[in-house]
């Protein structure tokens, strides 16, 4: 990249950044977890929320911010199980920007939920540079990906707070090594809390819920 | 987008586009084929790339270019085909730049070739944008991935002069609408070549083969 290049690329980040706060601002006084939902198209973004959805149970009332590059699929999916959904749409962009965040959260009735999922465009590597004011990053990668992407596309995986493994029901037949997953997920980001779950059968989801239903909690106080 | 940052992704558009010409040139001389493989992690670029090079023959003389966030896996993969290959890394940019194309061609022996083949960075979104002096963008999408991503990320299936469906041995256990697939390719980019395949298998890789040989064929005249 050339100095102006990184000049102004700096510049959209200050300008991200500064709509970042003004999401915060809006979260604070509701006191609303939201978690930024990162990983490929594909990977099992939106069936991981809509089997989210009806087991989270009505302790916690949920909202979904469904970012893609075009088509309104997503948020129609998410709103045949009764959940409020908005669809972003980043008009070709590679992630979702923060003052597009900000102006769909403001038309949500933010004071009657309990969590926002906003559900990122499908990339692994551009949305991970991007805050959207969230309290975290969720990195999500389906078993039939490979077990090198946490080594290849380290960034999301060093940002990321929790990683959720989905389409472990097809793991065997697939052949994925698992351990080596593991191993990967450790060395890029030790400690982190991984979720190995099929949003199809169920089977892992409650570890999951629960992460989240304490993230809520610890907001709440 | 500010303007000021409408302005700048310009000039970097146009400093890629001033390395992509350069490109043309060093292909030109040599009549060398170049095939822009884009496709999201995990789709299977660099096993369709493994499967293609021993099944291409003497007749087609390859070479890799690999693109990649981090790590140089993939670049190991194709040598130890004893194909040539060299890794670029992009260094957390989401997409290759031509110039850092056009170094690593440099490299090669390009009068010993008939195509090198580049597996872009794994996204499906940025580097659709780049025009990095290719003769076809190639788009790579995997049965795992979902029916829908053609109407979801329409610009690299429109930009694409072929798409390469892969791990189709995994279609019935994934429960893949090839129809709905086939149906979405078509109407995002009518009459566009599709090629089923498994590399792990072999199954439907001929047809992708004579497609890659009448391209180095029709460049010999």
């Amino acid at each position: 990249m050339t100095i102006e290049a990184v000049k102004v690329y700096q510049d959209l980040k200050g300008e991200n950044d500064r709509w970042s706060v003004e999401i915060r601002r809006l979260l604070a006084g509701p006191r609303l977890l939201m978690l930024n939902l990162i990983g490929s198209p594909g990977s099992g973004k939106t069936a991981l929320l809509e089997a989210t959805a009806p087991a989270m149970g009505d302790g916690t009332r949920m909202a979904v911010l469904e970012g893609d590059v075009a088509t309104t699929r997503d948020a129609e999916r998410i709103r045949a199980l009764g959940v409020p959904a908005s669809q972003l749409l980043s008009g070709g962009a590679c992630h979702l920007e923060a003052r597009l965040v900000h102006a769909a959260l403001a038309d949500l009735p933010l004071a009657e939920l309990d969590a926002v999922f906003v559900e990122n465009v499908g990339n692994m590597v551009c949305p991970a540079e991007f805050d959207i004011g969230e309290h975290a990053k969720v990195a999500v990668l389906s078993v039939a990906e490979g077990e090198d992407k946490p080594l290849k596309y380290p960034l999301l995986f060093q940002e990321a707070q929790a990683v959720v493994v989905t389409k472990t029901d097809l793991a065997a037949v697939l052949g994925t090594d698992m351990a080596a997953l593991r191993g990967h997920l450790e060395a890029v980001h030790g400690g982190i809390p991984v979720f190995e779950l099929s949003a199809r059968t169920g089977e892992g989801l409650e570890p999951w819920l629960d992460w989240v239903r304490a993230r809520v909690k610890a907001l709440r106080g």
